[in-house]
């Protein structure tokens, strides 16, 4: 029992692990973005491969901690939840790497005017992600829903940003390239918070149990 | 064991039921966006809540079958891709209500031009969402391949659309809200297939077991 309790903290110390490497993906996306970082933005294709090789080794120890006796239906939740969350986890880290390519892209467009609200809409994002991985770890009810509000505020800026990009690429045929390519940043931005919102609503369900999905009946 | 097998065929019933509902989806909001066909539309949206419905009831069933017992090697694996399919499935449902919110922006904005290759794009991943989940119910991985080789060509076709309506837009600023909205069309299209794409190697994940993915160790 005492070993698979430290397979369990294991489990938890590699999803923060991954976390980590994803939030720093992600910011490095926006700085490639903002500041035309072509470094930030070599970094981050670079560490893909070791968050997808990460992504495959959490799910097979997961997978490996679900055949290796029956778990009790606590352990049972948080293995389905860490299973969801890497998988959270690793779409955000190819998010960030759809954010590169269109940063890649944007540098070798004219900048005509920056995208006022995508640095704002980025931290608020940022800080989702962060939230949402402590939540997980402190099981933090409070943090968690947090993020759930947050998501609106979100999506309130995205449509903000498409309708002042809409608007420029309107005022020129030169703005239009460059406009798309900062639309698809807000909208893998607000994919990003998505999955933050998918982790903070496991972290509920991890913590209240049953009583979050009305539907959930964990008893045979 | 018997009823453990029953319900086993109970969750992929349902799986395949699931699918009905999600490719009818996707189906309609392409008849949305091509036809302008609003009641299309607003049948998609209709049949959202079901789709969320069955998502949490397959997420439990399966749930609860890992904790009924241990169960054996072969078919802790089809649960745990039960529940990635559902996942996938899911959020095919979520990209035809995209879609479907395009449609119903398209359908108040003059037609200027056709997209002529969405249909052709909707086409081949409809095909795409079809065998992945035949390819599941039969277990059969030169299905599941094929739909693997689908993939590149739908980008190919989403490459082909993104330029030709970057040009579009470029020629009017009338078109440029249209385009954008085609576009998402044409993203939220491509991601259906990223998601046909996981089920086909969950599928071949199933089907051969360990060597499919060199780092998976199923063996305590």
């Amino acid at each position: 029992m005492k070993h698979f309790l430290e397979e369990l903290g294991d489990l938890k110390q590699r999803l923060l692990e991954m976390g980590g490497l994803v939030e720093s993906a992600i910011y490095r996306s926006i700085v490639a973005v903002v500041e035309k970082d072509a470094d930030q933005a070599q970094q981050v294709l670079k560490n893909e491969a070791r968050i997808n090789q990460m992504e495959i080794e959490i799910d097979d120890l997961a997978t490996r901690l679900l055949a290796l006796q029956q778990p009790m239906a606590t352990d049972l939740r948080f293995l389905t939840v860490a299973i969801k969350i890497n998988n959270d986890l690793e779409r955000m880290g190819d998010l960030a790497v759809n954010i590169v390519e269109r940063a890649l892209s944007l540098m070798q467009e004219p900048v005509i005017r920056p995208a006022i609200d995508i640095p704002q809409m980025a931290k608020l994002t940022e800080s989702m992600v962060h939230k949402s991985l402590d939540a997980f770890v402190r099981s933090d009810v409070e943090l968690a829903r947090a993020v759930l509000l947050s998501d609106d505020a979100v999506d309130d800026l995205r449509d903000g940003i498409y309708e002042e990009l809409i608007d420029f690429m309107q005022e020129s045929s030169d703005q239009v390239r460059p406009g798309v390519n900062l639309m698809f940043v807000a909208r893998n931005l607000e994919r990003v918070a998505d999955h933050a919102t998918n982790i903070a609503e496991d972290v509920l369900f991890l913590v209240q149990g049953v009583e979050v999905r009305h539907h959930a009946n964990l008893k045979p």
